[in-house]
């Protein structure tokens, strides 16, 4: 049938078409279909939705990745693609052989899947798990379906955490004292997703962190590493798409995390990288077996796909650092490189710097580096490279000025600090998106405690978000005091 | 954050907050999060979408479901509903319980799950299936979601075929020769959703199909019978949506078939039911110890909820009648209903109504009823009482004039048709909306050929769709012909 195609401005992750419900019957489509739209001589796919109004009869609406197709189109409907059966092939546990793989990675880079077939990929993978050469197909394939860097260096140094620690904001210190150890290490970060802030949110309270890879390639020239946003440069599409589809289940099977941090270091170019595996309560990998045998997949893998992999299990059932949210967590990064800030901090970013020095086979000691104010003036060259200001202080990082501070109801000790509601504060505080908005740790796992004692602030940047932190916080705990007299859990 | 809602005309599945991409960085959400939406002491829960223009800052658009939610509302981000973490469990492969299985069906319910956790819902029974008491759980609980209907009498039949196959238009047949007898037989039946007809798709071209449960009370109390579309009674709301995020990715996992299937016969208020399970090359059941092992599940689980099922294992690996399409069908049901029509369903007709007689412990011969003209006379009550037209011949019937014939490329035998191509032909050429789109077949598997012999016939009601059913029908092969000497298929 032929349609005019009119733009749609809904931001679908597929490229989408919008019917008339009186067309889409005539034309015998329901949503999640799709259409096959033909105009001078190129042909495009989209994916069915239905509106009673908001696009006339003839008239189809067209979303922004189909953007360009304007005026007259003939639409038919479309096959399934070949790839939705190896994906049932999955759920059915059967091993995907490479060009199976390869249809699902297309068919994924090119948007050809509907939400519905994407998760489905992303629950076989979760239900049945990927072989040892699944994912080492994964991983090519997806390096393939992206842009790659190259470096003309034998080594090219990175690091990488699988996530799930608040905090946690090694990144900025670790870098630093890489670069000045005179490695290069290109490193790109992500923003938060489901936490409070990513290491590019807190990059970014320093300097700009969106950069093109030719700007990439002058800052890193002329520092010798970078901190920048790896949205911006798009090194693995298709492991983005497939991380928006684990998004809302929470999903993070073991295999796939693999081929996605692989893939995007294969992408950026580098050579010699250290995995940093958290484990504990409320973390990714709950168990140190667990987190061992993810730790081997890693280096098989890394093997296999021309990559020096080394990974460091560490303590990750609780957050890491002071701070929570981009600036509090700039404040402690700044205080470290600066010789102070928090222990827990300061201990992981050393021992991520020596796996790394061990790695890339560099004589140096990470300890020196910081404590002799080396890494500080390589950050500082950094920022100055990304567009900040080099001479930034802690005191010009103003946290969010509505503060409430919470207590503990009882006196013990803290044993607990649970990630996920930590960040979950933080986000309603405001924060990624209002950079001074989180909270900041008084007491950490270990400490005593005394009722009335403050266990944490919140920091917000409006009353409203303070508001709406406090409530969740008065649900939940957070922060877990325990009494020795507490040995009796019931008793009947 | 207070926003104005506006009314959103989009028929998106579950309630849908359109949100402007700053808001939705203010706010801090993503597509596919959930919000909360708050006014006038009422809150709902909707589904996040973004777009740049759509919606203004300020505003949120919002869909039918919260279409009443028009003015200033309060919204915040809300948590993800527990019923995720269920679905999750399943992936894992661990049973739910009876809870947790009421918390997901709840949740569907209420269109509270997105298509990614719908789909990984689906997934997980697929992935790794679902014990019986899990399939006794959902098909109860599905059955308290929706509405039930109750009949003041000790047995209400009722059939059910569990499809594939094309044509197969076996229930306008058996509901007549069965109310004929003297039971009730309350039938409701689907549109198509992938195939070229429904059973309501077919029965439309004779009478009315939609209807209130008041109206079919009315029909089934004056001829015993009725042949109505269930989608118009919405007798098991969660089931449908289930289906919805089946359908593109054609799943169809056992236990899900049999609370799918048990819990409309539950709402309907049947008694003793016939199940179709049509097996054999490209139908959805492919061999006959799996056929049985759905039949023995169908029966237990039947047992448990009060339904007394029987189950009519039969041959699908081909179409079953001569036509497929709306009008091609009921040609072929009113010349069988006539003592005439294509063998194959005749035959298929008698045996499903046979067992239904056995089940309800009548002492009727269907063959009788149907040479005698008695099950004629009732179908011709049962049309008259649904407002069709009781007179009706088959050379009232009038199939698409625009015509095609597709020929055998060599001589040899009919060994194979295809229920998946044939449909596909079939919708291309307009069915089931162009009701008189389909074709005819002029060779049935068996049947011998000579090269250049008619094959089918494709009729569509335009030029255009029957050049795109003729422009498939030639680069598939629907009707498989082979010659004796192809025994030998490669030598080297």
């Amino acid at each position: 049938m032929e349609f005019r195609a009119e733009p749609l401005d809904i931001a679908a992750q597929s490229p989408t078409v919008l019917f008339n419900a009186a067309d889409a019957e005539e034309l015998g489509v329901h949503p999640l279909d799709r259409v096959q739209l033909r105009t001078d001589g190129r042909t495009h796919i989209g994916i069915v939705e239905v509106t009673e109004e908001l696009v006339e009869e003839g008239s189809v609406g067209v979303t922004r990745q189909l953007g360009h197709l304007v005026g007259q189109v003939d639409v038919t409907l479309a096959p399934k693609p070949q790839s939705v059966s190896y994906i049932t092939k999955k759920l059915r546990d059967t091993e995907l052989e490479r060009r199976e793989l390869g249809a699902i990675v297309t068919d994924i880079d090119r948007d050809r899947l509907n939400d519905v077939e994407l998760s489905a990929f992303v629950s076989g993978i979760y239900a049945n798990g990927l072989s040892r050469s699944e994912v080492i197909g994964l991983t090519e394939l997806m390096v393939e379906a992206g842009k790659t860097v190259t470096w003309d260096r034998p080594i090219v140094a990175d690091k990488h955490s699988i996530g799930g620690v608040a905090g946690n904001r090694v990144t900025p210190i670790v870098v630093p004292i890489v670069a000045a150890a005179g490695l290069t290490i290109p490193k790109t970060s992500s923003r938060a997703v489901t936490s409070a802030a990513g290491t590019a949110d807190t990059v970014e309270v320093f300097c700009g962190v969106e950069f093109s890879i030719d700007e990439i390639r002058d800052i890193v020239d002329s520092t010798g590493g970078c901190m920048v946003w790896g949205g911006a440069v798009n090194l693995s599409p298709v492991d983005d798409k497939i991380i928006r589809a684990e998004t809302p289940l929470s999903l993070d099977p073991p295999g796939q995390i693999i081929a996605s941090v692989l893939s995007k270091k294969r992408s950026a170019g580098s050579t010699h990288v250290v995995i940093d595996i958290p484990y504990g309560e409320g973390a990714k990998i709950e168990t140190l077996p667990a987190a061992r045998e993810l730790a081997e997949d890693f280096a098989s893998v890394g093997d296999h796909v021309g990559l020096e992999v080394e990974c460091a299990i560490t303590r990750g059932g609780e957050p890491i650092g002071r701070g929570i949210g981009p600036i509090l967590e700039a404040i402690d990064v700044l205080e470290v490189l600066a010789g102070g800030g928090p222990d827990n901090l300061r201990i992981k970013s050393l021992r991520i710097a020596e796996t790394l020095f061990d790695v890339c086979d560099v004589d140096e000691d990470p300890a020196e580096i910081l404590s002799s104010g080396r890494a500080l003036a390589t950050f500082r060259d950094i920022v100055a490279a990304q567009g900040g200001d080099p001479d930034v202080e802690p005191e010009d990082l103003e946290p969010g000025a509505e503060t409430a501070v919470i207590t503990a109801d009882q006196s013990g000790a803290v044993t607990h600090v649970n990630n996920r509601l930590i960040n979950e504060i933080a986000r309603r505080a405001g924060s990624p998106k209002d950079k001074g908005a989180g909270l900041r740790f008084h007491r950490i796992v270990g400490d005593a405690v005394d009722a009335g004692d403050q266990l944490f602030t919140i920091h917000a940047e409006n009353r409203e978000k303070l508001a709406d932190a406090v409530e969740r916080s008065e649900h939940v705990e957070a922060v877990r005091v325990r009494s020795p007299d507490e040995a009796l859990v019931e008793r009947f």
